[in-house]
């Protein structure tokens, strides 16, 4: 297994290419490490420069002090004798982020790229033609892009790994508008050292990490990833999601990273084979994800719907239900209790519809039946925030609840300003939130599929 | 055909259980009405108050001055009794907010509230059991859901009907947020009197219709329904979300809103009978309604990627590949044409890769290409707004290039808050913008598909 830990955990940083020039790469990676505070040295290296953002700026890496992390910002043609300098000053770590090479046809100066790194087989190389890593918690942000245009997720479960940089990029952009939690985001380019299955390895030990997210578009050694693959899913779900599936993707597949699609029915086969979670559009991949890194695993296949709006819970039930889920039915002593504290035009039944005029206490002690009631595997909560007799505090009250890790508890609340607001509140403290009942019920069976696999479902 | 007029252009609105008091529905309503900018006369109708919210408070409509449309907002039990108020008073419209009747299983006040109806058979009933109309362009909003909790929809070309108030509102709610834009929304409740037919009917005469939305859960006169919508569509596009398809669904519905969910299997097949374009999820219902209201017809499948983003590109094609469509391809000339803007990186081929370098210059070029050669028939333009060297004014370029109106044209751009802002802008200029591949796909299909019923594909 490669050691990955100076990617993720370096106590100095070099930024080969760093520019006092504001919209340059270089500068744009300066302060993305500034403003992520990274809390050890960074060191910029620019043979014309002699401070950058306040930082002492060195010739090379040769004259600079000891580095951990080097990332390299710099044409495609000297990256190979940078490769080099790296290597001699045994620096344990490199990102490329310069792209021109095997993904455009540049053979030539991949082979001399690929040439340099061989002499030095202790020095883990990320890229090239990648973001490199973004890992919240230790202040590492190697991504290029701008933190006004393109957020940074909180600190989370979840670790992503990517084939694409733009894929990547525009994934934790999303996750970081919705506050999703991520805890290493890895885009590792054309992969000619560090490649998936190493990272696949290497997150599976990475006792921070719940779940894995992978987006690929090809594999250079199949058989070695999915024998790995295999091996992971016993211990840290893989959630998968494939570009490049159809002839015509493929093709552009193929350009984009160089790397070979492959075909997809068989790919397709190997991940299952391979007990992977196959996500099949950019939503399903962290919502499988949430899902699976802050849930217990289920027992069984009976939802039971919570609502405060009729017309989304019949939404939701056909959505359940199309997914090889069922209704859940709670037996009468829970009927009785709850009934104590709803309006009389509430329906207890397999669905409980607290109607629009649902408050927190209702929420309260419809979800602490459903918690004990036996009839019960999995809590899916539709709370409707715009109702006017609706408390704030219900969002409170389904922290607590979901603290509680008795049965898988998720919510569906629509969409809109005011509601996305609470389902941030919700999403920072691990509750899984969806704005659609299809996602939440496809999520709830990805759930339900793997704690099968685990041997955890009893009926 | 019903005269909906009133409910859409009255003069003078009176709200019927209006209260000074915050937080009840009558006040939420009142001020729903004055916030929304409604240029008419507002009337409070209250017995116990004298001035509500600075406007002179009757204590029935009786006492009041000319009303042409009326919202009801009181105790189930004395509905009938208001009811024939406003019959006697010659009112014109009334919305019955109330809840308590057929959906609940109260069959006895359901049938004094008809037989009141009854004898005023000129005046229109909206509801009961709903949330009524909320129309921008003429300040009416009757929904009694707080403005700071759930948004409204700027004004559009999309006409939207829908049988679950729930459901109907969290639509707009995401609507307003992503700022779609809707002419007219209509929750409709138990129908009574006006049901979906009668709102088809009225809204494909509507000029500013181009598209109705319709979410139903059941229908009481299929037959009706289908035979009208079968005209409909071949004037207006209908797109349809159907609640209530599952077995158990059907149960819900049943209770819902006292209607009758019928046989899934029936119903669809129904739908595509009547040419209606069927939704299958809410995102689907304004993505496709968004594309049929904002784009010109399509003459083939042959679709344009024009993309930043490679690894993005990938799934796209995928999708569009899956859901029918075909990558075009421009002819040499064009290529040409492009060459002389692009980076030497850049992949002139199904798909137009201008690579992360690419600007604004480029964009204009690629799309004024595509727009002229005669290979492609839709343009789908992906953007990922946060590289560093695309222009803020990508975003203007992109609303000209649509306004030409000359083909399709969509955007895709993932999704994060610098991201929705861009998008944003666009959509008040009705670009359709989309946060996933696979939704753009999906609606370039349906527009696709409709093309084709109206005769427009050549190929």
């Amino acid at each position: 297994m490669k050691n990955l830990n100076y990617f993720f955990y370096p106590k100095s940083v070099a930024v080969i290419g760093a520019s006092g020039k504001k919209h340059k790469i270089g500068n744009v990676m300066m302060q993305n490490m500034i403003k992520a505070g990274f809390k050890g040295k960074l060191i910029p290296i620019n043979p014309h420069e002699k401070i950058i953002l306040g930082k002492k700026c060195f010739a090379s890496v040769t004259e600079a002090g000891k580095i951990d992390l080097a990332l390299i910002a710099v044409p495609a043609g000297i990256v190979p004798k940078i490769i080099e300098e790296c290597g001699e000053k045994e620096i344990k770590a490199v990102i490329i982020v310069s792209a021109g090479f095997n993904e455009v046809g540049n053979i030539k100066i991949t082979k001399e790229l690929f040439q340099a790194m061989q002499k030095y087989p202790d020095m883990r190389v990320l890229g090239p033609n990648c973001l490199g890593v973004l890992h919240v918690k230790q202040g590492i942000d190697t991504m290029f892009l701008p933190r006004d245009r393109l957020g940074r997720t909180p600190d989370g479960r979840i670790s992503f790994a990517s084939q694409s940089g733009a894929v990547g990029s525009t994934l934790i952009d999303w996750a970081s508008m919705k506050d999703y939690g991520i805890n290493k985001f890895i885009s590792f380019g054309n992969a000619l050292d560090v490649n998936v299955t190493d990272l696949l390895e290497y997150l599976n030990k990475d006792k921070k990490t719940k779940v894995i997210c992978l987006y690929i578009e090809g594999l250079e050694h199949g058989r070695k990833f999915l024998e790995v693959s295999k091996k992971v899913s016993k211990q840290t779900p893989i959630v998968v999601l494939k570009g490049g599936v159809t002839e015509q993707g493929k093709k552009a597949a193929v350009s984009h990273t160089g790397s070979i699609a492959g075909e997809a029915r068989v790919i397709k086969a190997a991940f299952k084979q391979a007990n992977m979670i196959e996500a099949t559009s950019f939503e399903q991949l962290f919502n499988y994800a949430r899902v699976l890194s802050n849930e217990p695993l289920t027992k069984g296949k009976k939802v039971q719907i919570i609502t405060n709006g009729g017309g989304y819970a019949v939404l939701t039930s056909d959505f359940l239900i199309k997914n090889g889920l069922e209704l859940g039915k709670m037996n009468k002593k829970s009927f009785d209790k709850i009934r104590k504290v709803v309006p009389p035009h509430a329906e207890l039944k397999e669905v409980i519809d607290l109607t629009g005029d649902a408050t927190t206490k209702m929420y309260k002690k419809s979800i602490e039946t459903a918690l004990q009631d036996k009839n019960i595997d999995m809590i899916l909560l539709i709370v409707l925030f715009p109702t006017p007799k609706l408390e704030k505090e219900v969002v409170n009250e389904i922290i607590k609840q979901h603290k509680k890790q008795l049965k898988p508890l998720i919510v569906v609340s629509a969409s809109g300003k005011y509601t996305e607001k609470q389902k941030s509140l919700m999403e920072k403290e691990f509750v899984p939130t969806f704005s659609f009942p299809r996602s939440a019920a496809q999520a709830l069976k990805a759930l339900y599929d793997y704690s099968f696999f685990k041997g955890k479902v009893k009926r």
